[in-house]
């Protein structure tokens, strides 16, 4: 058996998500039918997120296996002919029999984008969040970086979160000015349900001046999701870049951050 | 009775066409729906265009009747509101109640838009065509201006098209580099059937070398659609620019021109 890394990107308007349901459009739907086709039978991907209905990956991983006697080249070349024209295969390569894309992942960045303008614009439908208002970007600045380090994060997660513990570490946490509105980008060891989601919409109502900046500190360590009621549209968010090694978190962050594997407590 | 001038924008790529069908979401469907639910009665509006199933518009028109008493800021409000992300309502005015936006309309322009990547990107799904082959672009701009001037345009049409006179007026027809790729721009006094995307079509031919751009103006002398077998597809296509006065048409390409108006003949 070969294990094979798939390194994807998809537009998510037109999905449920990545998880197969019992019908409907998916990622995981798309790729399983490729490849039960190829084997005549039935063959599982393990993906190192799952993206929820409507979120965007411009690179997400999955990895299957194998006993077919296939190069990564033709491998690639057989799913971008079978898929539809909003999921594409950037990159096929063998892996070791021990490294799997969900416990391996030791860090993800998320992308967040909003347009201002006067007038909603019909081609971004789906693909940015419109924000007429004008936003106090400065604060938003203030209160993205308190988010850095390590924390708690039941406040700003969805409380059907059913995890072990809610601490992550987050590596970067900042708003970007663009040509057509502003960007929030986070890179953290992991992700709580609905996470990105609710820290964006906490951060366009401080950037509104509902909310302070500086209350950031007092609402983690509450830990309690009332505080922060909203979250955010899905269309605005893209998985940005997945870590499949420590390395890789230490060229970005340096050899300081704290790593968090999954590996030794869940294979 | 009011007439009501309304001008929109829509991405196409989630609609069956302008046209409303006995199912599927439809522009005309959408707006009649909001129209009936405000008059308690059915209300019929009229485009300058019916784009086809996944084509776009940065600007259209339609027009229709009320009794309502309700003014220009406020139409485009309600409707806004109850419209769905990929339809905007950019301007509603007042007409005259001769004024008709399918026979006072003299002229339209179209652009299609190509992306030359390496690789597909998802994110233009739908909204751009794709193209990894290289183009010789001079060779596509040679091409385009054989098509400006009054000509049958039989060869380059649907064989569905079903009027009494395929002899339009095109003033400009263009091929732009862009940062992407290439557009191509063209404007004309109407257009047939799949005119846009069948002369697309044959640009793109050109472009790989597989046809001569010299042998158009003996392609429109032979009126044969087999010549030109073949239609680019609907998603690079947008309805960018609706004339609906020869004065506009005058500004844009000087008082020489032959104007063709629809309404002598057809109200």
């Amino acid at each position: 058996m070969q294990r094979v890394l798939v390194k994807i990107s998809y537009n998510g308007a037109q999905f449920l998500g990545f998880q197969i349901q019992n019908q409907g459009r998916t990622i995981q739907g798309y790729f399983e039918k490729i490849l039960k086709r190829m084997h005549q039978q039935h063959v599982r991907i393990h993906p190192s997120s799952r993206t929820d209905r409507g979120v965007h990956a411009k690179a997400q991983y999955f990895h299957f296996d194998t006993h077919l006697n296939i190069t990564p080249e033709r491998w690639q070349h057989a799913m971008n002919s079978a898929l539809p024209d909003d999921i594409y295969v950037h990159d096929v390569s063998f892996i070791d029999r021990d490294f799997h894309c969900r416990y391996d992942c030791v860090g993800k960045r998320y992308r967040y984008s909003i347009y201002q303008a006067e007038h909603r614009n019909p081609f971004w439908s789906q693909l940015k969040t419109f924000e007429p208002k004008a936003l106090d970007i400065e604060a938003m600045q203030r209160a993205a970086q308190y988010f850095v380090g390590t924390h708690n994060f039941t406040t700003f997660c969805s409380q059907k979160t059913e995890v072990e513990s809610k601490e992550r570490t987050i590596y970067e946490s900042r708003v970007e000015q663009t040509a057509d509105g502003i960007d929030f980008v986070i890179t953290g060891s992991g992700f709580l349900y609905n996470m990105v989601r609710v820290i964006m919409a906490y951060l366009l109502e401080v950037g509104k001046g509902r909310r302070s900046a500086d209350d950031v500190p007092n609402l983690l360590a509450q830990q309690d999701r009332n505080l922060v009621p909203h979250t955010a549209p899905a269309e605005g968010l893209y998985l940005e870049k997945i870590y499949l090694a420590a390395e890789q978190l230490i060229a970005d962050f340096g050899d300081h951050i704290q790593i968090h594997s999954k590996k030794s407590t869940q294979i």
